[in-house]
């Protein structure tokens, strides 16, 4: 299947798409936090064909999302594990989780996440990591950063502004 | 295109991708938060062409994410905006955009962000909404919930534990 990259766009939501973007994809890291890592459990859960796992897995390795574990030699079988750059997409998979808990689970949550600390039921919220304040849409403004690239611009301006 | 519906999977993170796990969707959802609502706005900033974007709109407003409001008669002209629900996504957009900031940006960020009311660039870090405990991975435990089927299950079940 054609694709077109997002890699070269200006934008770290394009850019992290690109890496992980591919739905399946996001469906195999899922799994990989819950601790699956050899490639029938994998399949199985998934309900995915051989060669399209087989693809996926070696793209999330060729970007360094997860590491390729060889656990027996002949034949050669390996465990496919989350790296740090792997584990760093927790929150994407939280907020995620949550959005459709929201709007999606019409007969109730399928999955409940517990905070192993307090014992609650999760709900996890974003804050600023300065003040602790709470986090939505209106509390932040954007602005075009050191990797702002001239072209297609990632940061919305204004016709007013021009 | 033929495309497995995630629909009827039981999980929350599947079902959020069956909504907006489409690449180009969370593209438009991204520039409909820095206020973008007209057609050929969409179109120019996401280079992409007319007859996807009628579809991933459609789809989007189809799903009630984003809201059609017509603001010319003849001809017909609409101006999408998200809805309440499209606004949850703030959460998912932004964990995207900063992994990858920390990943995929090796010039730099593209886009600053920063917090409106601290005035620093934005860190934004998922709590407890409970105990505001800082939140990772290994925090968190998951187990079925009220909406879970039997079937494949949305939650690991080791194989010692059956």
């Amino acid at each position: 299947m054609r694709r077109k990259t997002f890699a070269g766009m200006n934008c770290s939501i394009a850019r992290t798409l690109d890496v992980v973007g591919e739905r399946w994809s996001m469906l195999i890291i899922r799994d990989a936090f819950q601790g699956v890592t050899r490639f029938d459990e994998f399949q199985a859960r998934l309900g995915i064909s051989r060669n399209i796992l087989t693809d996926r897995l070696e793209q999330l390795v060729g970007q360094g999302v997860l590491e390729r574990r060889p656990y027996q030699e002949h034949p050669a079988r390996y465990d496919y594990v989350l790296t740090d750059k792997g584990r760093d997409l927790w929150p994407v998979m939280t907020t995620l989780r949550q959005w459709g808990d929201q709007w999606e689970a019409p007969d109730g949550r399928p999955v409940l996440a517990e905070h192993r600390s307090c014992g609650h039921p999760l709900g996890a919220v974003l804050v600023c990591e300065h003040c602790g304040g709470q986090l939505d849409h209106s509390s932040v403004t954007l602005s075009p950063g050191p990797g702002a690239r001239s072209g297609r611009p990632p940061v919305r301006v204004p016709a007013t502004a021009d």
